[in-house]
């Protein structure tokens, strides 16, 4: 039998038994007992942060497997000869989802109704935006940019998607467009999704030059992270009135109560809860069910993460 | 040329010529010009209501063309022998899409964001429902239903179809369910979208036996009439905890501000704004160069409402 370590008991009920493995409960707070048979940890989805290097204290450890998407602060910490994998896909639903909960909130002004309710007040029958025949741009096109265009498809909208580099499109997208044709691109879209890594390429894409060529009244979505929009030239543009945002993640991040960003007109700020929905555990229990079924009978592992 | 007329200028515009038509521009205030002459009126989307009565001021009068999918009030008021058609189709789209932004917005606690916004409140990470895996019930299984069904369904959920009576699928749900079947139903469904005609069958549907064979935590969306909802039922349940709702329409509409409704937890209230979107215009517009189309050509016209 092969000892994971899942990072609490209700990882153990819904991973259930796998074949060959014998699960244990461990929150890298401390030692594990039998440390010196632990060949797999899977670390809490949230703040292992700081107690991941304890993982050097764990001699025959082989993989770490991640509940997140994101990997950086581990690979700072992973032991030599460690594999590591990551949870992609596993946020796809949940944070396309959001995506577009998002959009539609802003569009059809939800923040102005809860205002409105929590004063008793029935606002007048005025016109919203729909998203209807809007122009969506998905600003990068991976596994959860195309969950992003499945969810706006029959919404009866046009959906363009960008990714790094142009490609051949999907049942989706007639084609892929590249990060380069942006700047044709944004001046005929109503609302861009951003949904991109963040990297050395994309930290500040989502710049004064980028917000300038969106459209007057047009809508920024940010479901990726903070440092994809370089928030002074987002204040600017929201404060002028031109340009409208729904963000899930800011920079910094946590918002600080004396930010700028806060009290703008036509911005929502839900506080970086993409992924964390009641759609994640099961589908991360299913990625955890194959990949330890896959690692107890010696079958290659998804989602390996490679070192620099 | 036949005279119809337009309830403004911008209809004009977004109608555009239509041949063997003359547009006109009369919101039904006072009467209009070349009275005798108008065969074809388009009375106001929003407050047509106690001006209708001067329909009879026109002696050669042939149809009247609403832009509303409610039509009661105006039989009341048509003189004989003028047909009247109403705006089927024309608000699926806006009504079907603020139907799922509502739910997305409840279950992914919208509300609570923006009033933390309000108080520059970043909250801390915990988890919220996803509207992925529920199983979701639409209450009423004509167009807008349809367009519901069809823009849930990429959100990997599970949605169950309910008209007055049984009958087979589509290509969005294996089987539409019967209205008798609710009781079986309900117990087995997450969220409930209310998208019913309000008529003698369907006033107080949503009573509070349908309300207590929804589980706890459950969700109901109302975007059909205020009356299809018991109020004072709701109200015991959202006050008990039990049920969650979202509701484009109440009944009293409007809401008076010492309502309970307003302040119970888990209760999310738009003024009625299903169809007040701009996705409202371009599709009335495309109905009305039809319709007028058709009118002037003698071909058959859709959407015509059978007096009783």
């Amino acid at each position: 039998m092969t000892l994971v370590t899942l990072p609490g008991p209700e990882w153990v009920d819904a991973v259930g038994p796998v074949s060959g493995i014998e699960l244990a409960v461990w929150d890298l707070d401390g030692v594990p007992d039998r440390a010196d048979e632990v060949r797999v940890v899977v670390p809490p989805y949230i703040g292992a942060g700081e107690r991941l290097a304890v993982l050097s204290q764990l001699p025959h450890l082989e993989l770490v497997q991640l509940l997140t998407a994101g990997y950086d602060n581990v690979l700072a910490v992973l032991p030599d000869g460690v594999r590591l994998a990551n949870a992609t896909g596993v946020h796809d639903a949940s944070t396309a989802e959001l995506a577009v909960a998002l959009t539609l909130a802003s569009l059809r002004d939800f923040p102005d109704f809860v205002a409105a309710q929590r004063e008793r007040t029935w606002l007048p029958s005025v016109f919203h935006e729909s998203l209807a025949d809007k122009r969506v741009l998905v600003l990068g096109y991976g596994s959860i940019g195309r969950a992003v265009a499945a969810r706006l498809t029959p919404f009866e909208v046009q959906v363009t998607a960008v990714a790094s580099r142009a490609r051949a499109g999907d049942e989706l997208v007639r084609s892929v467009h590249g990060v380069d044709e942006l700047p044709e691109l944004l001046p005929h879209h109503d609302v861009v999704v951003v949904i991109v890594p963040l990297s050395d390429q994309t930290a500040g894409l989502v710049d004064d030059e980028f917000l300038a060529a969106m459209p007057d009244g047009s809508l920024l979505v940010n479901v990726a992270r903070g440092g994809v929009v370089e928030t002074d030239a987002l204040v600017r543009h929201a404060t002028a009135g031109r340009i409208r945002a729904a963000l899930d993640v800011t920079d910094p991040e946590p918002l600080p109560a004396d930010h700028p960003l806060w009290g703008l007109p036509g911005v929502f700020i839900t506080p970086h809860v993409g992924g964390a929905s009641t759609a994640f555990m099961p589908r991360a229990a299913r990625l955890l069910q194959e990949q330890l079924g896959a690692y107890a009978a010696g079958r290659p592992l998804r989602n390996l993460v490679a070192r620099d």
